[in-house]
């Protein structure tokens, strides 16, 4: 389907934005009825036709490469801009990831039967449509369509503009997946200009946008949700804390803690605090040291750590408050699990967070008590992510409390109606 | 707990609905891991609190009744705002059967075990703190605090000033049962002042408010929708439709038809546009215009329509769009299932629409196709109820797609966290 004009003033670009909503509002009756077997031949296209542009795709990606280069843009984001021929391979793997999952649509509830005689369900229908913005990544661009095709959605796309060739490549890709399965192209449109006013006109459309997915850092999601007349499905911070509990297997809750710090330090699942109890204190903290140095990673601990790790520096109030995402972590000493969880209520940012413990008393207390999206019992905080739950992909992680909670999947992105049936049943 | 001071100036209402949401987000955490029996123990004081003052109330209401006909109000204002000892029975009747529901809180999903070894479960858990700003009923502060109490939520309310004495006596009931039951009286608070600027700050109160809930006319939803900061569950508009199929048994589709529409006229499920299988029309037709006729119902047709029922009024564009709220009834003579779900997908409100039908086929086609809250089979639209979903209870009717859609009661108050249990697991 022909993209609608565009030029460079701000009237058009609204125009221009707006023409996308109405085609992506009339593609999601089509996308909300289309049938599982023709969602997934779409989303298996989509596969075969990256997998075989793949030098276009690499080719795209190096005009957007050097453009970057020439920009003088630093290492971290050069990295995640760049395609190479594993990445396109894993980003058509995970299309057919997404194409073996269960389709969430059309499934209904439990019935119950009333004194009325109606019977009562609810069906999963999709949300509509979805707007996602996200920055450099472009695998975004096929893992946002295959969720949003997979869950019955159409999705309007906002890649970042250092991005702009790989995009349009891999979105010429999907489109012609869409096609060859005979459903409407326009279920994935991509906006096509860099100018800012469009992401304002995406998020001021709510006639036609059903809700707003950022992706990227706090600023960035922080600014959305700020400007937004749609409601945003937010990942703002993530400060997660291990509380290593009396009486746990030391060595192992070391290894726990450790992965939980240094899988990754930049994702939101990676620990920032750790907090111990106190009677775990002299013989743990002395061997995390010895672990953490040899990994390079600052420790920064509370007037009870520092008695026992005289050489590490003294955190600050700021410290419990700060998402490092980098190799630094805090140390906090308690007297129990309450002191532990309180400071988690405290300082926490309702992400992820984890106890390690032998005690079943005090796990159950911590998950029933603890008000996060993941609640974690002796696992470590980095498997906060939708392909560890089992959720196949995933478009982000919410921090909302509304709709959605943690990881969202394709489940995520459906909503549900209520089917009540009769046989020509009044309400006396 | 004493409520904070208060008195006139913008600034101060601002300090005391703040100071509201301070007390109601630590009170929030309490409630949160309330047990249940306490939670309903809490609900049946309440109950016992209203009965007993039952006298007080009565006295409160005369007081709010006298200074409403002084002004003037309308005849269904007062009838709205009217207490009576069958009404303060009944009220205290929901209670004790939101006592009686299953407590939503704590329930764990089903678990799936992953291949990392994690098991993966989900918790409900309260959404947290919740607004709710309603007009005239005063039923209102005992049913939506008692919602509240059981999702393990707390709540403020902000209800009509003409009711306002009636509310505060209603609200000293509730308080009594919380703090009967060992509960933070704070769980539910009342906003004090009439003035406008306290809606203002409890609609902008974003670190203290998780949910704004309206309850009255589409204005006021509106308006609030508008203003808000905090996501709002909104009702808007209830354009219901009922399509009678080729084939339904038509004196049974007439009585499904009749209650659909007569039932209550005020309500949002009520019957708005009728539309007719052009082979049922010219027996139809008539018969339904002779019941109409008797219930003083006014209808209005399409071209078609009218070559049947010549003496009734031409339907313009504009009632075809029309919630009408009265015995006035549109009616559209429609060639098949397609052209009825094609109108309903334009002139709807995604509210509730049904079919009559008894072609198994076009039934499931109709649940699946048309985009509504509720979609109901040979049942009349008037069903769209919390109370007659089983839900027990309702907080309103959510036309929203997002978190909750059609009937709200306790499950809607309520969100979920990932609860994720290892063996000192890590990711590899």
């Amino acid at each position: 389907m022909a993209q609608p004009e565009r030029n460079d003033s701000i009237n058009d670009i609204t125009d221009y934005v707006h023409g996308l909503g109405q085609a992506a509002r009339l593609a999601a009756s089509a996308m909300s009825v289309a049938d599982t077997a023709q969602k997934n031949a779409a989303l298996l296209a989509m596969a075969s036709a990256i997998e075989a542009s793949a030098p276009l795709l690499l080719d795209a990606n190096s005009q957007d490469m050097k453009r970057a280069r020439e920009k003088g843009i630093d290492a971290a984001l050069l990295d995640r801009l760049e395609l190479t021929p594993a990445r396109i391979e894993s980003m058509a793997n995970g299309l057919k990831d997404v194409a073996a999952q269960d389709d969430p649509i059309g499934a209904l509830s439990a019935t119950t039967r009333r004194p009325s005689g109606l019977e009562i369900a609810r069906m999963r229908v999709p949300l509509g449509v979805i707007g996602v913005i996200y920055e450099s990544r472009p695998n975004v661009t096929a893992d946002a369509a295959a969720l949003c095709i997979k869950s019955g959605n159409t999705v309007i796309l906002r890649g970042g503009s250092e991005a702009a060739n790989s995009n349009q490549a891999i979105a010429a890709c999907v489109q012609s997946g869409l096609a060859e399965a005979g459903l409407p192209t326009s279920a994935v449109q991509l906006i096509e200009t860099t100018d800012r006013a469009a992401v304002g006109a995406l998020l001021a459309m709510d006639e036609y946008v059903d809700v707003i997915i950022p992706r990227g850092g706090k600023g960035l999601v922080q600014r959305i949700s700020d400007d937004a007349k749609v409601p945003v499905i937010k990942h703002l911070d993530g400060i997660c804390h291990v509380y290593i509990d009396e009486g746990a297997d030391q060595d192992r809750a070391i290894d726990v803690a450790v992965n939980a710090k240094t899988y990754r330090y930049g994702i939101c699942g990676s620990m920032e605090t750790l907090l111990v109890h106190r009677n775990e204190a002299a013989e743990l903290l002395p061997k995390l040291h010895s672990v953490f140095s040899d990994k390079g990673v600052e420790l920064r601990g509370c007037k009870n750590t520092l008695s026992e790790l005289p050489t590490i520096t003294t955190a600050t109030d700021a410290d419990w408050d700060t998402e490092y995402l980098a190799p630094i972590l805090s140390i906090r000493v308690v007297d129990s699990i309450d002191e532990a969880m309180a400071h988690i209520a405290r300082h926490g940012s309702s992400h992820t967070d984890a106890i390690v413990t032998n005690d079943m008393g005090r796990a159950r207390l911590f998950v029933r008590q603890v008000d996060s999206s993941s609640v974690m019992v002796n696992a470590a905080t980095c498997f906060a992510d939708g392909a560890e739950y089992g959720l196949g992909a995933e478009i982000g992680i919410s921090t909302n409390r509304m709709h959605v909670r943690g990881p969202v999947g394709a489940l995520g992105l459906t909503t549900e109606k209520y089917v009540v049936t009769g046989d020509y049943t009044v309400r006396g």
